[in-house]
Protein backbone atom coordinates (compact mmCIF):
# COMPACT_ATOMS: atom_id res chain seq x y z
CA UNK A 1 0.00 0.00 0.00
CA UNK A 2 1.43 3.56 -0.93
CA UNK A 3 1.17 6.17 2.01
CA UNK A 4 -0.31 9.70 1.21
CA UNK A 5 3.24 11.18 0.73
CA UNK A 6 3.79 8.95 -2.08
CA UNK A 7 0.45 8.95 -3.49
CA UNK A 8 0.54 12.76 -3.66
CA UNK A 9 4.17 12.71 -5.40
CA UNK A 10 2.14 10.13 -7.63
CA UNK A 11 -0.55 12.51 -7.95
CA UNK A 12 1.50 15.53 -8.88
CA UNK A 13 2.84 13.15 -12.09
CA UNK A 14 -0.43 12.15 -13.27
CA UNK A 15 -1.28 15.62 -13.31
CA UNK A 16 1.67 16.39 -15.56
CA UNK A 17 0.88 13.48 -17.88
CA UNK A 18 -3.11 14.70 -17.97
CA UNK A 19 -2.30 17.90 -18.91
CA UNK A 20 -0.13 16.62 -21.76
CA UNK A 21 -2.77 14.92 -23.03
CA UNK A 22 -4.91 18.00 -22.94
CA UNK A 23 -2.68 19.85 -24.38
CA UNK A 24 -1.98 17.54 -27.33
CA UNK A 25 -5.88 17.25 -28.17
CA UNK A 26 -6.09 21.32 -27.77
CA UNK A 27 -3.41 21.63 -30.34
CA UNK A 28 -4.74 18.99 -32.74
CA UNK A 29 -8.13 20.63 -32.63
CA UNK A 30 -7.07 24.02 -32.70
CA UNK A 31 -5.18 23.01 -36.05
CA UNK A 32 -8.44 21.68 -37.41
CA UNK A 33 -9.86 24.73 -36.44
CA UNK A 34 -7.79 26.85 -38.31
CA UNK A 35 -7.66 24.83 -41.50
CA UNK A 36 -11.24 24.06 -41.73
CA UNK A 37 -12.45 27.56 -40.25
CA UNK A 38 -14.56 25.80 -37.75
CA UNK A 39 -15.66 28.40 -35.32
CA UNK A 40 -17.39 26.05 -33.15
CA UNK A 41 -14.04 24.25 -32.81
CA UNK A 42 -11.91 27.09 -32.26
CA UNK A 43 -14.24 28.02 -28.79
CA UNK A 44 -14.31 24.87 -27.92
CA UNK A 45 -10.62 25.01 -27.80
CA UNK A 46 -10.70 28.18 -26.32
CA UNK A 47 -13.04 27.33 -23.42
CA UNK A 48 -11.07 24.24 -22.36
CA UNK A 49 -7.73 25.87 -21.73
CA UNK A 50 -9.67 26.49 -18.36
CA UNK A 51 -9.31 22.87 -17.66
CA UNK A 52 -5.25 23.17 -18.28
CA UNK A 53 -5.40 25.96 -15.83
CA UNK A 54 -7.28 24.35 -13.82
CA UNK A 55 -5.25 21.40 -13.52
CA UNK A 56 -1.90 23.69 -13.26
CA UNK A 57 -3.42 25.23 -9.91
CA UNK A 58 -4.29 21.93 -8.60
CA UNK A 59 -0.81 20.41 -9.37
CA UNK A 60 0.33 23.54 -7.57
CA UNK A 61 -1.42 23.18 -4.22
CA UNK A 62 -0.72 19.69 -4.43
CA UNK A 63 2.83 20.49 -4.79
CA UNK A 64 3.24 23.48 -1.85
CA UNK A 65 1.10 20.83 0.73
CA UNK A 66 3.51 18.63 -0.10
CA UNK A 67 6.56 21.11 0.65
CA UNK A 68 5.03 22.67 3.48
CA UNK A 69 3.63 19.25 5.50
CA UNK A 70 5.97 16.96 4.42
CA UNK A 71 9.70 18.58 3.51
CA UNK A 72 10.79 16.08 0.98
CA UNK A 73 14.36 15.87 0.10
CA UNK A 74 16.83 14.50 -1.94
CA UNK A 75 14.96 13.40 -5.18
CA UNK A 76 11.76 13.56 -3.90
CA UNK A 77 12.37 17.63 -3.24
CA UNK A 78 13.54 18.12 -6.82
CA UNK A 79 10.70 15.87 -8.59
CA UNK A 80 8.36 18.80 -6.27
CA UNK A 81 10.39 21.37 -7.62
CA UNK A 82 10.80 20.32 -11.26
CA UNK A 83 7.22 19.86 -11.80
CA UNK A 84 6.30 23.29 -10.70
CA UNK A 85 8.58 24.00 -13.52
CA UNK A 86 6.85 21.49 -15.96
CA UNK A 87 3.63 22.35 -15.27
CA UNK A 88 4.26 26.13 -16.09
CA UNK A 89 5.59 24.55 -19.76
CA UNK A 90 2.59 22.75 -19.99
CA UNK A 91 0.50 25.40 -18.73
CA UNK A 92 1.64 27.56 -21.77
CA UNK A 93 1.61 25.02 -24.21
CA UNK A 94 -2.17 25.30 -23.74
CA UNK A 95 -1.79 28.95 -24.19
CA UNK A 96 -0.41 28.60 -27.37
CA UNK A 97 -3.05 26.39 -29.08
CA UNK A 98 -5.40 28.27 -27.42
CA UNK A 99 -3.69 31.40 -29.90
CA UNK A 100 -3.93 29.09 -32.62
CA UNK A 101 -7.77 28.96 -32.28
CA UNK A 102 -8.09 32.62 -31.68
CA UNK A 103 -6.45 32.89 -35.16
CA UNK A 104 -9.14 30.66 -36.21
CA UNK A 105 -12.17 32.83 -34.58
CA UNK A 106 -10.77 36.17 -35.78
CA UNK A 107 -10.83 35.16 -39.30
CA UNK A 108 -13.99 33.26 -39.46
CA UNK A 109 -15.55 32.86 -41.75
CA UNK A 110 -12.42 33.73 -44.13
CA UNK A 111 -9.68 30.59 -44.46
CA UNK A 112 -6.50 31.99 -42.49
CA UNK A 113 -4.32 29.35 -44.44
CA UNK A 114 -3.86 29.41 -48.39
CA UNK A 115 -3.93 26.20 -49.79
CA UNK A 116 -0.45 26.35 -50.50
CA UNK A 117 0.45 26.56 -46.65
CA UNK A 118 -1.65 23.85 -45.86
CA UNK A 119 0.91 20.77 -45.84
CA UNK A 120 3.57 22.91 -43.84
CA UNK A 121 1.14 24.10 -41.15
CA UNK A 122 -0.57 20.36 -41.08
CA UNK A 123 3.16 18.73 -40.65
CA UNK A 124 4.16 21.77 -37.77
CA UNK A 125 0.68 20.63 -36.08
CA UNK A 126 1.43 16.71 -36.16
CA UNK A 127 5.04 17.30 -35.30
CA UNK A 128 4.11 19.56 -32.33
CA UNK A 129 1.23 16.95 -31.11
CA UNK A 130 3.55 14.12 -31.80
CA UNK A 131 6.22 15.67 -29.51
CA UNK A 132 3.99 16.48 -26.81
CA UNK A 133 2.39 12.62 -26.99
CA UNK A 134 6.25 11.29 -26.56
CA UNK A 135 6.79 13.92 -23.36
CA UNK A 136 3.39 12.32 -22.18
CA UNK A 137 5.34 8.71 -22.31
CA UNK A 138 8.56 9.74 -21.23
CA UNK A 139 7.37 11.54 -17.61
CA UNK A 140 5.28 8.68 -16.72
CA UNK A 141 8.21 5.84 -17.87
CA UNK A 142 11.21 8.38 -17.41
CA UNK A 143 12.64 7.11 -20.64
CA UNK A 144 15.84 8.79 -21.03
CA UNK A 145 16.52 7.46 -24.43
CA UNK A 146 13.21 8.65 -25.62
CA UNK A 147 13.58 12.27 -24.24
CA UNK A 148 17.22 12.63 -26.06
CA UNK A 149 15.21 11.26 -29.15
CA UNK A 150 12.73 14.43 -29.15
CA UNK A 151 16.20 16.89 -29.63
CA UNK A 152 15.51 15.11 -33.34
CA UNK A 153 12.05 15.95 -33.60
CA UNK A 154 12.64 19.52 -32.30
CA UNK A 155 15.47 20.22 -34.94
CA UNK A 156 12.54 18.84 -37.54
CA UNK A 157 10.16 21.27 -36.17
CA UNK A 158 13.00 23.85 -36.54
CA UNK A 159 13.00 23.08 -41.01
CA UNK A 160 9.54 23.11 -40.76
CA UNK A 161 9.61 26.90 -39.62
CA UNK A 162 12.21 27.90 -41.60
CA UNK A 163 10.37 26.79 -44.23
CA UNK A 164 7.20 28.70 -43.35
CA UNK A 165 9.53 31.73 -43.70
CA UNK A 166 10.95 30.23 -47.24
CA UNK A 167 7.65 30.34 -48.55
CA UNK A 168 6.36 33.37 -47.28
CA UNK A 169 9.49 34.74 -49.00
CA UNK A 170 8.91 33.04 -52.24
CA UNK A 171 8.12 35.53 -55.33
CA UNK A 172 5.17 33.70 -55.99
CA UNK A 173 4.12 34.75 -52.37
CA UNK A 174 0.67 36.95 -53.37
CA UNK A 175 -1.66 36.03 -49.96
CA UNK A 176 -0.59 39.37 -48.69
CA UNK A 177 0.29 41.28 -45.36
CA UNK A 178 -2.83 39.90 -43.03
CA UNK A 179 -2.14 36.57 -43.67
CA UNK A 180 1.94 37.12 -43.73
CA UNK A 181 1.28 37.92 -40.19
CA UNK A 182 -0.96 35.29 -39.25
CA UNK A 183 1.14 32.85 -40.98
CA UNK A 184 4.12 34.05 -38.91
CA UNK A 185 2.41 34.04 -35.89
CA UNK A 186 0.89 30.60 -35.80
CA UNK A 187 4.63 29.75 -37.21
CA UNK A 188 5.70 30.69 -34.04
CA UNK A 189 3.01 29.36 -31.63
CA UNK A 190 3.78 25.62 -33.15
CA UNK A 191 7.79 26.04 -32.55
CA UNK A 192 7.02 27.64 -28.84
CA UNK A 193 4.92 24.64 -27.71
CA UNK A 194 7.67 22.12 -29.67
CA UNK A 195 10.13 23.91 -27.33
CA UNK A 196 8.18 23.87 -24.35
CA UNK A 197 7.67 20.11 -24.78
CA UNK A 198 11.51 19.33 -25.76
CA UNK A 199 11.95 21.70 -21.93
CA UNK A 200 9.62 19.14 -20.38
CA UNK A 201 11.18 16.05 -21.58
CA UNK A 202 14.92 17.75 -20.70
CA UNK A 203 13.55 17.96 -17.26
CA UNK A 204 12.96 14.20 -17.19
CA UNK A 205 16.42 13.57 -18.38
CA UNK A 206 17.03 15.72 -15.36
CA UNK A 207 15.48 14.43 -12.61
CA UNK A 208 16.34 10.67 -13.60
CA UNK A 209 20.60 11.86 -14.39
CA UNK A 210 21.34 15.04 -13.01
CA UNK A 211 21.98 16.12 -16.07
CA UNK A 212 21.25 19.08 -17.87
CA UNK A 213 21.00 18.40 -21.62
CA UNK A 214 22.91 20.69 -23.78
CA UNK A 215 20.54 23.54 -25.29
CA UNK A 216 18.41 22.63 -21.95
CA UNK A 217 17.73 26.98 -21.80
CA UNK A 218 15.27 26.67 -25.27
CA UNK B 1 22.87 40.25 12.81
CA UNK B 2 20.98 38.86 10.37
CA UNK B 3 21.26 34.18 10.22
CA UNK B 4 22.28 32.51 7.13
CA UNK B 5 18.54 31.15 6.86
CA UNK B 6 17.72 35.02 6.03
CA UNK B 7 20.48 35.85 4.06
CA UNK B 8 20.15 33.34 1.89
CA UNK B 9 15.94 34.49 1.19
CA UNK B 10 17.83 37.63 1.20
CA UNK B 11 20.13 36.77 -1.46
CA UNK B 12 17.24 35.46 -3.66
CA UNK B 13 15.40 38.74 -3.85
CA UNK B 14 18.34 40.72 -4.74
CA UNK B 15 19.38 38.04 -7.57
CA UNK B 16 15.65 38.81 -8.81
CA UNK B 17 16.08 42.20 -8.39
CA UNK B 18 19.16 41.50 -10.71
CA UNK B 19 17.85 39.86 -12.81
CA UNK B 20 14.92 42.36 -13.44
CA UNK B 21 17.78 44.77 -14.15
CA UNK B 22 20.33 42.60 -16.62
CA UNK B 23 17.06 41.98 -18.67
CA UNK B 24 16.08 45.80 -18.71
CA UNK B 25 19.94 46.48 -20.25
CA UNK B 26 19.82 44.32 -22.34
CA UNK B 27 15.62 45.16 -23.89
CA UNK B 28 17.63 48.77 -24.14
CA UNK B 29 20.79 47.80 -26.28
CA UNK B 30 18.89 45.51 -28.10
CA UNK B 31 16.58 47.71 -29.43
CA UNK B 32 19.32 50.62 -29.95
CA UNK B 33 21.21 47.49 -32.00
CA UNK B 34 17.89 47.31 -33.79
CA UNK B 35 17.47 50.87 -34.85
CA UNK B 36 21.41 51.50 -34.99
CA UNK B 37 21.79 48.72 -36.99
CA UNK B 38 24.71 48.29 -34.62
CA UNK B 39 26.13 45.18 -35.09
CA UNK B 40 28.44 45.13 -31.91
CA UNK B 41 26.32 46.31 -29.40
CA UNK B 42 23.73 43.23 -30.67
CA UNK B 43 26.58 41.00 -30.70
CA UNK B 44 27.36 41.94 -26.78
CA UNK B 45 23.58 41.64 -25.94
CA UNK B 46 23.21 38.05 -27.45
CA UNK B 47 26.58 37.12 -25.51
CA UNK B 48 25.02 38.70 -22.27
CA UNK B 49 22.42 37.00 -21.96
CA UNK B 50 24.88 34.08 -20.33
CA UNK B 51 24.68 36.49 -17.36
CA UNK B 52 21.02 36.41 -16.51
CA UNK B 53 21.20 32.66 -17.05
CA UNK B 54 23.93 32.40 -14.95
CA UNK B 55 22.27 34.26 -12.33
CA UNK B 56 19.51 32.05 -12.53
CA UNK B 57 21.08 28.43 -11.98
CA UNK B 58 22.53 30.55 -9.10
CA UNK B 59 18.99 31.33 -7.91
CA UNK B 60 17.69 28.10 -8.39
CA UNK B 61 20.50 26.25 -6.21
CA UNK B 62 20.00 28.71 -3.73
CA UNK B 63 16.34 28.33 -3.58
CA UNK B 64 17.07 24.45 -3.22
CA UNK B 65 19.55 24.13 -0.83
CA UNK B 66 17.02 26.44 1.09
CA UNK B 67 14.33 23.83 0.84
CA UNK B 68 16.24 21.27 1.36
CA UNK B 69 18.65 22.08 4.61
CA UNK B 70 16.46 24.69 5.94
CA UNK B 71 12.58 23.33 5.23
CA UNK B 72 10.72 26.51 4.99
CA UNK B 73 7.30 26.68 5.76
CA UNK B 74 4.31 29.44 5.63
CA UNK B 75 5.57 32.84 3.83
CA UNK B 76 9.14 31.90 3.64
CA UNK B 77 8.34 28.60 1.68
CA UNK B 78 5.46 30.67 -0.65
CA UNK B 79 8.80 33.20 -1.70
CA UNK B 80 10.94 30.48 -2.33
CA UNK B 81 8.33 28.36 -4.75
CA UNK B 82 7.50 31.69 -6.42
CA UNK B 83 10.93 33.01 -6.51
CA UNK B 84 11.95 29.93 -8.81
CA UNK B 85 8.74 30.56 -10.78
CA UNK B 86 9.93 34.38 -11.69
CA UNK B 87 13.26 33.99 -12.01
CA UNK B 88 12.06 31.51 -14.93
CA UNK B 89 9.79 34.70 -16.25
CA UNK B 90 13.29 36.82 -16.24
CA UNK B 91 15.34 34.59 -17.53
CA UNK B 92 12.62 34.75 -20.54
CA UNK B 93 12.53 38.36 -20.77
CA UNK B 94 16.28 37.74 -21.57
CA UNK B 95 15.92 35.66 -24.20
CA UNK B 96 13.26 37.98 -25.64
CA UNK B 97 15.78 40.85 -25.58
CA UNK B 98 18.23 38.38 -27.21
CA UNK B 99 15.70 37.45 -29.66
CA UNK B 100 15.08 41.25 -30.45
CA UNK B 101 19.06 41.37 -30.98
CA UNK B 102 19.07 38.38 -33.30
CA UNK B 103 16.94 40.27 -35.66
CA UNK B 104 19.52 42.89 -35.95
CA UNK B 105 22.43 40.65 -36.50
CA UNK B 106 20.74 38.94 -39.11
CA UNK B 107 19.58 41.71 -41.16
CA UNK B 108 23.02 43.75 -40.29
CA UNK B 109 23.87 45.92 -42.60
CA UNK B 110 19.96 47.10 -43.35
CA UNK B 111 17.85 48.63 -41.07
CA UNK B 112 15.13 46.49 -40.10
CA UNK B 113 12.51 48.97 -39.29
CA UNK B 114 11.43 51.08 -41.65
CA UNK B 115 11.29 55.07 -41.14
CA UNK B 116 7.64 55.10 -40.17
CA UNK B 117 7.92 52.28 -37.56
CA UNK B 118 10.79 54.16 -35.31
CA UNK B 119 8.55 55.97 -33.28
CA UNK B 120 6.12 52.62 -32.47
CA UNK B 121 9.34 50.12 -31.85
CA UNK B 122 10.87 52.95 -29.92
CA UNK B 123 7.94 53.51 -27.62
CA UNK B 124 7.37 49.64 -27.39
CA UNK B 125 11.00 49.41 -26.25
CA UNK B 126 10.74 52.33 -23.81
CA UNK B 127 7.32 50.97 -22.05
CA UNK B 128 8.82 47.66 -21.35
CA UNK B 129 12.32 48.90 -20.13
CA UNK B 130 10.21 51.19 -17.78
CA UNK B 131 8.09 48.35 -16.81
CA UNK B 132 10.70 46.03 -16.01
CA UNK B 133 12.34 48.90 -13.53
CA UNK B 134 9.29 49.37 -12.08
CA UNK B 135 9.16 45.41 -11.38
CA UNK B 136 12.51 45.55 -10.11
CA UNK B 137 11.20 48.15 -7.36
CA UNK B 138 8.03 46.24 -6.91
CA UNK B 139 10.14 43.18 -5.94
CA UNK B 140 12.79 45.27 -3.48
CA UNK B 141 9.83 47.04 -1.95
CA UNK B 142 7.15 44.85 -2.22
CA UNK B 143 4.85 47.69 -3.30
CA UNK B 144 1.64 46.27 -4.43
CA UNK B 145 -0.11 49.56 -5.03
CA UNK B 146 3.02 49.88 -7.91
CA UNK B 147 2.04 46.26 -8.97
CA UNK B 148 -1.18 47.29 -9.43
CA UNK B 149 -0.79 49.99 -11.73
CA UNK B 150 1.38 48.17 -13.69
CA UNK B 151 -2.03 46.90 -15.67
CA UNK B 152 -2.35 50.09 -17.06
CA UNK B 153 1.43 49.59 -18.33
CA UNK B 154 0.44 46.78 -19.85
CA UNK B 155 -2.91 47.71 -21.66
CA UNK B 156 -0.99 50.33 -23.41
CA UNK B 157 1.55 47.78 -24.61
CA UNK B 158 -0.94 46.00 -26.12
CA UNK B 159 -2.72 49.51 -27.92
CA UNK B 160 1.20 49.88 -28.81
CA UNK B 161 1.19 46.09 -30.29
CA UNK B 162 -2.37 46.94 -32.00
CA UNK B 163 -0.88 49.69 -33.83
CA UNK B 164 1.95 48.30 -35.11
CA UNK B 165 -0.90 45.51 -36.91
CA UNK B 166 -2.75 48.69 -38.22
CA UNK B 167 0.49 50.03 -39.53
CA UNK B 168 1.55 46.78 -41.32
CA UNK B 169 -1.80 46.62 -42.98
CA UNK B 170 -2.25 50.54 -43.99
CA UNK B 171 -2.92 50.65 -47.58
CA UNK B 172 0.48 52.58 -48.09
CA UNK B 173 2.53 50.13 -46.32
CA UNK B 174 5.23 49.31 -49.26
CA UNK B 175 8.26 47.62 -47.14
CA UNK B 176 7.79 44.18 -47.86
CA UNK B 177 6.87 40.92 -46.73
CA UNK B 178 10.61 40.28 -45.04
CA UNK B 179 9.81 43.05 -42.87
CA UNK B 180 6.78 42.57 -41.98
CA UNK B 181 8.00 39.33 -40.57
CA UNK B 182 10.43 41.25 -38.59
CA UNK B 183 8.53 43.62 -37.20
CA UNK B 184 5.76 41.51 -36.37
CA UNK B 185 8.04 39.04 -34.73
CA UNK B 186 9.89 42.03 -33.03
CA UNK B 187 6.05 43.32 -31.61
CA UNK B 188 5.92 39.90 -30.06
CA UNK B 189 8.68 39.87 -28.10
CA UNK B 190 8.18 43.28 -26.68
CA UNK B 191 4.65 42.36 -25.66
CA UNK B 192 5.51 39.07 -24.48
CA UNK B 193 8.76 40.62 -22.23
CA UNK B 194 5.89 42.98 -21.11
CA UNK B 195 3.55 40.38 -20.41
CA UNK B 196 6.48 38.30 -18.36
CA UNK B 197 7.75 41.60 -15.82
CA UNK B 198 4.20 42.22 -15.60
CA UNK B 199 3.47 38.48 -14.43
CA UNK B 200 6.08 38.80 -11.99
CA UNK B 201 4.90 42.12 -10.77
CA UNK B 202 1.78 39.71 -9.62
CA UNK B 203 3.18 36.83 -7.85
CA UNK B 204 4.71 39.75 -5.77
CA UNK B 205 0.78 41.20 -5.02
CA UNK B 206 0.14 37.24 -4.63
CA UNK B 207 2.94 36.80 -2.01
CA UNK B 208 2.18 39.92 -0.18
CA UNK B 209 -1.58 39.54 -0.04
CA UNK B 210 -2.22 35.76 -0.52
CA UNK B 211 -4.30 37.45 -3.75
CA UNK B 212 -4.18 36.05 -7.24
CA UNK B 213 -4.25 39.34 -9.39
CA UNK B 214 -7.77 38.81 -12.52
CA UNK B 215 -5.64 38.20 -15.58
CA UNK B 216 -3.43 36.02 -13.66
CA UNK B 217 -2.42 33.66 -16.74
CA UNK B 218 -1.19 36.06 -18.95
Amino acid sequence: MRDSYHETLDGITDDLVEMSRLVGVAMERATTALLDSDLGLAESVIAADEDVDLRQSALEAKAFDLLALQQPVATDLRIVVTSLRMSADLERMGDLAQHIAKVARMRYPDQTIPYGFRPVITDMSRLAVHIVAKTGKIIILKDVKAALGLERDDDEMDLLHRKLFTMLLAPGYNAGIETAIDITLCGRYYERYADHAVSVARRVVYLVTGEKVAGWRH
